[in-house]
């Protein structure tokens, strides 16, 4: 049968991994002492923090429910489950840098469009890892609980793969507006984030 | 019976935003090198931070609190529960923000009632969201276990609403006197712990 | 019976602020560009960073295996146990800043002798905390797992207690030479962890 | 039979430092403002950052797998596999600082040398840690779950030991270029990976 994993510790170690990538942002989030003389205007001026925050946490709220639904199914992870699943994380865990080289280039005119396009190649990554994570375990299908239907399966994997093409529809558009396409990204958060399957 | 999600993992899954969010905080407290001088007066200097890291501290902690008592009733949570339940995640790993804020404003006249305000804004959202996550929980009877009774429930419920007024009216005291306010909500922290309701 | 709370949640919150409160030690030790001439002597004259990070990590382990032989023993916690245990947590989520005082102000002759002093003055609430948080649980025998004797509590009680006056006596000590107590305090951590007690 | 630890709390301990160890790495990676007029050439200017991250976070990656598979074969812990362990801890939460260290002083010919090599003690230190571990665990054969086989505890222990000279190799040759060594370490980490052992 090959080797085997337990799911119940990977699921942990993976909510650990999404939540600390997701409460780091907000360590990206500063107004400098020279704005205290205005604070109001100071906090006002800190919206693309703001943007890349909420953006980065739906975003990563969203993967956590799509992990949550794909690995409650699993009985076992096998080792190429494993596998795939420790570069999605490394690629979440990799998200607060380009989120915050957005944040701060946003500004500017010259680095505006390089750090929206490398945020969006960031998220695309991501999303074309989650759909590799639902390939590789839709493969063998004795991974599966054995109430699991395979049109289940069929639809879970389906619907992890318009994301894709979303992410990368909105970092094209970013080579022309890229401003644009950072409230994109957030939109497909929050899509990603309605509609989500549950356990059932 | 709609989608639905088991409670174990997202019970992990908010423990582990409230946890790093709760640590984060100490980060922000430092003495500056030019005050090793005299390091006792600078570390006495220091009293906004700390008073910033005890009150978010036991306003997390309260949550987290009001989160086991609401989430040990359910059986299991529907989409909408996973969405507002994301959402107070998204408010309360935002805190360490407005904490590092008032703590280096509170002693700026020009700030320090902006930095009061905002933070006091940033937890009457947060207790808003925590009111949302039970009347969200409370519409469909079914989410909660067979043995819970509608009074519990109408009692819980009752009980997650008083902190959404004793927040507004600080955040209003905060316009007049600011650290008067940022007292304030340590007091209603500590009081929010205090009055936590446990399994049964 | 009064409110109380399943410990599995709360074990699970706890072992989140311990494993943070841990792994932030490392965010302050750091070898300035100034000193990449000579990398070798660099790395060696950060050792007060590394004593503060060997110390605070072991004085951490040291309570997370005391809080895991204290909760393993309960059936459930009261409302006073979960209060007293979010104070512990609170002050051990507070150590990496006087662990970072401690590591930067200790080859500065004015401010070596408060910064010891300090460290140590948080490592004595932390133990005062932990002999609280026993005596908090052993008041009402009924939140003892029913095979754990009085016999047993009696002496797992005593055996929380000697940390209270070793930290009094080598935070004294500290006011005359605060190099020696900062190694002393790196001896009671490592014997705390020696001494630590299994689930049985 | 001596004091015992229940494994469960343990792993979650554990999966909350190597989480969190692994996650903090990202909070190194920066692109400088002065870059930004060039945005594309300073990401890619980046990138012994990015080295740093990747082997990194695929050799903690590792290790938890390595992890999760002896604890997963355990009954309970002793007194001495819950001190090699926290030792193993104190390890892997140090990582992120010789991670950095690295990162920094790989274009800076004076210091590039000894970064490499300290880094690569690093790993020898928690792959020595780790046989440790395993060494510690094997000697007493109650500790394990009563149908894992002598057999099968002798290969996982051989499977334990090859990194160790690995690291001791790869750091070896950092002494004649470090540059070389610091992908030798990517490809040990990518290789541990590459050949975890699962559950059964």
């Amino acid at each position: 049968m090959g080797k085997h994993w337990d799911t119940g510790r990977t699921e942990a170690f993976s909510d650990g991994v999404f939540a600390i990538a997701i409460t780091l942002l907000v360590l990206d989030i500063r107004v400098p002492v020279s704005e205290f003389r205005d604070l109001w205007s100071g906090i006002a001026h800190a919206w693309p923090a703001y943007l890349g925050y909420v953006t980065s946490f739906l975003t990563i709220g969203g993967i956590w429910l799509a992990h949550h639904t794909a690995f409650r199914r699993l009985r076992f992870a096998n080792a190429r489950v494993m596998q795939v699943n420790l570069a999605l994380l490394m690629a979440v865990g990799f998200l607060p840098f380009p989120t915050r080289l957005m944040a701060e280039a946003i500004r500017d005119v010259d680095a505006e469009r390089a750090a929206v396009i490398f945020y969006g190649g960031s998220l695309l990554v991501i999303s074309l890892l989650l759909a590799a994570l639902w390939a590789t375990a839709a493969r063998p299908r004795r991974l599966f609980q054995p109430e699991v239907t395979q049109q289940e399966i069929d639809a879970l994997r389906r619907a992890s793969r318009p994301n894709v093409g979303f992410y990368a529809g909105v970092t094209a558009l970013a080579i022309l507006a890229p401003r644009v396409a950072a409230f994109g990204y957030l939109l497909i958060a929050v899509a990603a984030v309605l509609r989500a399957r549950g356990d059932e």
